[in-house]
């Protein structure tokens, strides 16, 4: 082991230190196996502390430093992309403190997301954000990359819920800004910069979260819509009435539903015919009291008769809106075995999510006519997973196969871009999309982006080739 | 004329520099009378590109540049320290679109936040931020300094109703980030640098604004509890059930109650006998329907029966309803009126509130036995507004005023850094909190807060003297 590793390990408690390449692999990998780094070692440090050594080790080094959360990224930002030292933050997985009154949570960045719920839950209090690897992903990595998931719409992503945050800068210094304040007007708001900064700004080491009131009320409904516009037109309706009591709002092709009922399971519409369009809705609401049923039927009806929605069920029971989830959770699963699937996270002005998405299905049937259009989208954010979904027979016959991936994705992100969107809604840049960054941002933006990256890392050894 | 101002003046259209001394004075002075600066000219710049000339002509000519809005603040930041080009905003007051469907507003900076409230009702939406200068204070400027005002608890500060913005840099170029998206993960996000920098790392020309739905229920309740702690338990309890739908929860001491009633025509108390402690609690839904008044009334009733509540009463009527808060907008007129004043604006975590009033008072008997406490405080946000008040006799016979005044700030300030807590929770910092900004925040984080001006204003001339 060279010098440079034995004093780490030995500045180290026993153990943290992972030099062999056998042990190292998971940590050099992406969870979906499409991306591999390399390491020279993976330390594991189990204090703010050691956090804190490791960085200004290797910061006296020269050593690239590339943080880890739970891997469950999808744009390999937490892969290893050179040869430093891989900083795996899942031991520091304490929760410090749980109040009530302040609604609000002080842990380390290593704690799972599903931990985070638990404790929250067991002071009669939620912490809102869920997603599908809430086992496996922890709170530095979901603050890094500004995590969305299904309750956007009412709760905002990752950046709305974080109050303080603590740092190790790149010189291994630590920032505590770990407050619970819900007010403070005193100079620039720091957070916000390390807050989907994919770690290339400092290294998370601990997060003071916002907690919300338990939901205790609940209305889920399926309804069928002739045009994604009538599925907007419907969204302001509901807002008018059911505003921040609206958990999820999402619209599926025709396309999508089909191919689930069809693949997965147990997935089955609850509607008798079929539609081009459907949003599944949920309503939530903190008092066990409320009428969401009732009051979500009579704006449905009210919908009905003017002609902006064609049919709709409300949930009768939690089993019957279970199942209106399953067949959304489903999608991906069913996309997988249907074919052969490419999936873009963009996000447009909710307004126009109508012109993106005849836009992008004109550019598909002229570019790529044997592409079929599949689309999931969370439409109050308006955020389009715009999904070309190719047969494997057609996509056996696609001559170009790496040149058609990116052709693909450059004509969708261009029409993102052309409706004033984004090329990533709630994925990030990662390594993954570092060239559709460059292509897609103002040259101001870059260099303001590129100036701030400097200041704070001026020796460019925190996250090296992620984001830039 | 010299000649920069000459060639200033020719390159704006006419009228929009002002040189002369008296016409120049009402920008030159903030609204209270409290603090006097000098500038070489005021300009009033009509569009973008002429805030873009006259910033980057100043950058040239090494020339200070001060921004100035509605000039409304209440610590100086508006107010121009040296001899150098004030740019006033209001000329740039076009609302510039409106869209339901985004809920977004887009407009210039000087434009005043009544009108943005009138452009959001014409289309059956709200913009949630209230405060006493509404019909004055612009756009740019409430941004600049991250306003607050009445419905922080429900709403959020400004930081969270700013979707996008527009940005004039240092050296006057544009950073063009009026983006209206709900989602985009590429990057540091950078109008969160410009939202409460108080001008200091670029000039705000417009902004894209969140719009919500409008409030159409209502129900209002004045509180008689014992102690903070009691309000504190109330508040749980409320959130419990109403979450978001708590537009307001202020608390104020007997004292205030008092000495508003008794100086301050037609402010009168809801309950009969006096309490120890007010509290008034605001409640307002989207859906008409909502039974507010019976929730909140069986919520009163079941805390007074468990103790928390010593008496209440929901109001029964609009005016009942207008009456509780003629009393509590009333506070600072009668204030006035009845002493000498002596305002703190801290935060402490919610959960503290008690704690920092009970050593707030203690220090108060102790080390100034003449001064009354009297509080008023969102206790939601954990904003606490420490009044030390003096009888105009007393005050007389202080030594040293402008000592004392110090002293006391600085014994307030430091019981809410004790706890956590910050010494400007709603008001900036300005010019006039620029000494307690450098003795309360810690190296590390006035070294990133200054590396980040540094990187946006090498040259230090926007806002020279705000913050630092």
């Amino acid at each position: 082991m060279p010098d440079f590793l034995r004093d780490l390990a030995a500045s180290l408690s026993v153990g943290s230190l992972i030099a062999d390449p056998a042990e190292m692999a998971p940590y050099c990998i992406d969870w979906r196996g499409r991306e591999t780094g390399r390491a020279r070692a993976v330390v594991r440090p189990d204090s703010v502390e050691a956090v804190a050594g490791v960085v200004r080790a290797c910061a006296q080094a020269g050593v690239p430093v590339f943080p880890q959360g739970g891997n469950t990224g999808l744009c390999y930002g937490a892969v290893p992309a050179d040869d430093g030292i891989v900083i795996s933050l899942g031991r520091m997985s304490r929760i410090r403190s749980v109040n009530r009154s302040d609604n609000s949570l002080i842990c380390d960045a290593g704690v799972l997301l599903a931990n985070v719920h638990q404790a929250a839950r067991q002071v009669g209090r939620q912490f809102p954000l869920h997603l599908g690897s809430e086992g496996t992903a922890q709170i530095g990595g979901l603050i890094s990359t500004n995590a969305g998931g299904t309750g956007v719409l009412r709760y905002g992503p990752m950046r709305d819920l974080v109050l303080g945050l603590e740092v190790v800068l790149a010189d291994g210094r630590l920032w505590q800004g770990l407050s619970t304040l819900r007010k403070d007007n005193t100079a620039y708001d720091l957070k916000h910069l390390f807050i989907g900064a994919e770690g290339t700004l400092g290294i998370i080491t601990g997060a003071a979260l916002k907690l919300l009131p338990a939901v205790r009320a609940r209305a889920d409904a399926w309804v069928a819509v002739d045009t994604p516009m009538a599925a907007l037109e419907l969204l302001g309706l509901c807002q008018d009435v059911f505003d921040t009591r609206i958990q999820a709002f999402e619209l599926l092709s025709r396309s999508e539903v089909d191919i689930t009922v069809a693949t997965v399971p147990g997935a089955r519409t609850p509607l008798s015919s079929p539609s081009a369009w459907s949003v599944l809705i949920e309503l939530g609401d903190t008092d066990a009291q409320a009428p969401l049923n009732e009051r979500l039927e009579e704006i449905l009806a009210g919908a009905m008769e003017s002609g902006v929605v064609r049919d709709a069920v409300v949930a009768q029971s939690m089993s019957q809106a279970a199942s209106f989830w399953h067949l959304r959770h489903s999608v991906s699963e069913a996309n997988k075995r249907h074919g052969i699937s490419h999936t873009h996270d963009v996000a447009v002005p909710v307004s126009a999510v109508p012109a993106f998405i005849a836009a992008a299905d004109a550019m598909l049937s002229a570019s790529f006519p044997t592409a079929q259009s599949v689309i999931v989208a969370h439409l109050g954010d308006g955020n389009v997973h715009y999904i070309a979904m190719f047969s494997r027979e057609a996509w056996a016959g696609i001559e170009n196969p790496a040149q058609s991936v990116e052709d693909l994705q450059t004509a969708v992100h261009d029409i993102a871009a052309r409706l004033g969107g984004s090329f990533s809604a709630e994925h990030g840049v990662g390594r993954k999309l570092v060239g559709e960054m460059a292509r897609l941002t103002s040259p101001i933006e870059l260099e303001l982006l590129r100036s701030i990256k400097s200041t704070f890392d001026p020796t460019n050894h925190l996250n090296a080739g992620v984001l830039f």
